[in-house]
């Protein structure tokens, strides 16, 4: 294995350079079809609670979301730092305060 | 807004200190549920178009992800590198050269 620490944006650079060309080809409404059958897949592994399995689950999810953003122009970096920077988006607080 | 970068695995940290109590009180089943809701409503934003809800969503489905790995004790960070290291897991090549 090479690297051991990668920035959300330098993980989705890599799904565009290993992926966006079979992205563009199979489209957003194909490759969104694909991120729901993997978050499928992610539920049936935790049901069956074997680690080797659930990890692959979970970054087959991470990969095809990716893929997703890089398809439609998305930077998951930067979305998910403007509405999770260091507190909940509702309540303002870190841990989160929000009445239930 | 402060940083502008994180790495995976700083992003599933801050996410556990935001929502750690919350996820460990609605469990592991009650959090893929939410994570299916936030992935049903991409779904709808990427019909609507709206760029500034995509975001977001695409910012919602990270953080379940996220939170849903806090408490099924998964690192996202090593689980997308264990993976997909620079190249396609199936064919073993960067772009892909499976054939579909």
């Amino acid at each position: 294995m090479g690297e051991t620490k990668v920035h959300i944006h330098e993980f989705q650079e890599m799904m565009r350079r290993i992926y966006f060309h079979r992205d563009c080809e199979r489209g957003i409404a194909g490759t969104y079809e694909w991120l729901t059958e993997e978050v499928r897949e992610l539920g049936e592994a935790l049901n069956a609670n074997e680690k080797a399995d659930l990890e692959g689950e979970f970054a087959d999810v991470a990969a095809w979301l990716a893929s997703l953003a890089n398809i439609t122009g998305i930077d998951l970096e930067k979305a998910t730092l403007r509405k999770y920077d260091k507190k909940c988006p509702k309540c303002g607080h870190m841990p989160c305060e929000c009445t239930l």
